[in-house]
């Protein structure tokens, strides 16, 4: 497998940092991360905005452009070779002489299988806990998964999927997704603050719109729990209906025929984008 | 310059890691780090106590004994011949395939020219601002100082020199260090709860013990900020008095008789240590 650093392709066992980056001294990076579906990245120029975002908030000069970054990956799909899979793109603080000081960030493009099945398991869904926690810097998708990793034993132990961020009785996010409540007024609500803003988050929002009421807006840990349907997004997961939340049973504790539907809707958007190529 | 990783000993030009390192990947991942003066590093049993400490809650198994690193640091001192010196400890989450669940660590120990002053210059001190934040895990060494350097910006801003985190009006730490008031009754206190169990922290208040009331508790910025006296510790700076915060002067706005006095009795133990050799 090919990888591309800074300035050229190596081959993955060359696909190393000096242990001076500032991600490997200070946990001090953002990144982002995207699929790719018959060699076409989904969504890539939405992925790219937000790994701007990402650089400007914390000061990373990215070195390339968005078009010279799609260049690149475009290059990265030729020589791998590899239709479905995950692409990531990481920005770290650089080499840092006196271990703490921002410099000229080190970027690194790898490609890795990623398959993800197109028909959707209304049996499968997610177990949560709760935990009292907001991230830092939500809007950014910085490299500081600390809390997400630490709280995998808690979660292991609750013998549950994942973990719901919670602060004074309002929900952010999952570790690593998203979480959308179906109201029984049949309206669909996500949290607007204090989260990252998922591209697929983005997409179930336009597709949603199109039948029903949503709306961005602060969502209390009560209104997920008394939600008639609970489900989460993100890249790898697409839509994945949530059924008990702290032991609680979300609705009827399977996937309800609001997400099932937007599970649809959403593949169809998918096929439609990787359908125009790119 | 040499350093260790894993199982050898290579030269700085091979100090690298795999970017599926979890370091890289997450910003998972702790360090130590002490000094070397006349090639004995200062306090390394205090160090390596903190650094099982923080693998512990992080769940990182250390792959050697605390005698086998210090024979390790003392290979690396004696390959090195750099008798005043930092020397740095970082143990990492290893090489994820999945990029998220924590493997066998990845451990690099470097040695880096650090000279310090003995001499106390009283006209040197900080200014900070505060903010509202505290650290993720603080009694954990661990890289996450995403914060800390995002926060830089702001610092320089103000024209001022470091930040001192401030929750609910309780302070903790800096980014880098502890930070103590002497009181106008001549106790010294520092908080007890939500910082990192500095090793410079820990000798001051055992010094401080033989002359004057020493204590751990919860410290306020009202505290703080009405003190005699404030100063902060770190294995870089041993004592260095704070003149203002956020734009109020501290005391008299230079280094006190207290700060100055417990300096120069925390630079007589370094010196009996150092005199021990190990």
């Amino acid at each position: 497998m090919w990888a591309f650093i800074n300035n050229q392709f190596v081959t993955a066992d060359q696909a190393v940092l000096p242990v001076s980056d500032l991600s490997i001294q200070r946990g001090y990076g953002i990144f982002d991360f995207f699929r790719t579906v018959e060699h076409v990245p989904l969504f890539i120029d939405h992925h790219l905005v937000r790994l701007q975002h990402s650089a400007s908030v914390l000061r990373l000069q990215l070195p390339f452009s968005n078009d010279e970054l799609k260049n690149i990956v475009r290059e990265l799909i030729n020589k791998n070779n590899l239709p479905t899979s995950g692409i990531r793109i990481t920005v770290t603080g650089g080499n840092a002489a006196d271990t703490y000081t921002p410099t000229t960030p080190n970027i690194v493009i790898t490609q890795s299988p990623l398959t993800m099945d197109a028909a959707f398991d209304a049996s499968k869904g997610l177990h949560l806990i709760t935990e009292e926690y907001v991230r830092e810097l939500p809007t950014v998708k910085s490299i500081n998964y600390l809390m997400g990793i630490y709280l995998q034993q808690k979660v292991k132990d609750a013998g549950a999927d994942d973990v719901l961020y919670v602060k004074n009785g309002h929900i952010s996010e999952l570790v690593r997704s998203n979480v959308f409540a179906v109201t029984h007024q049949n309206e669909l609500i996500t949290s607007d603050a204090n989260v990252l803003y998922g591209i697929t988050r983005k997409h179930i929002l336009q597709v949603a719109a199109q039948t029903m009421g949503e709306k961005e807006q602060a969502v209390s840990l009560h209104d997920v729990l008394h939600a008639k349907e609970v489900f989460v997004s993100s890249t790898t997961k697409r839509l994945l209906p949530v059924f008990s939340i702290n032991g609680n049973k979300i609705g009827n504790g399977i996937a309800g025929t609001v997400t099932t539907d937007l599970y649809q809707r959403f593949l169809e958007l998918e096929h439609q984008v990787i359908g125009k190529g790119w």
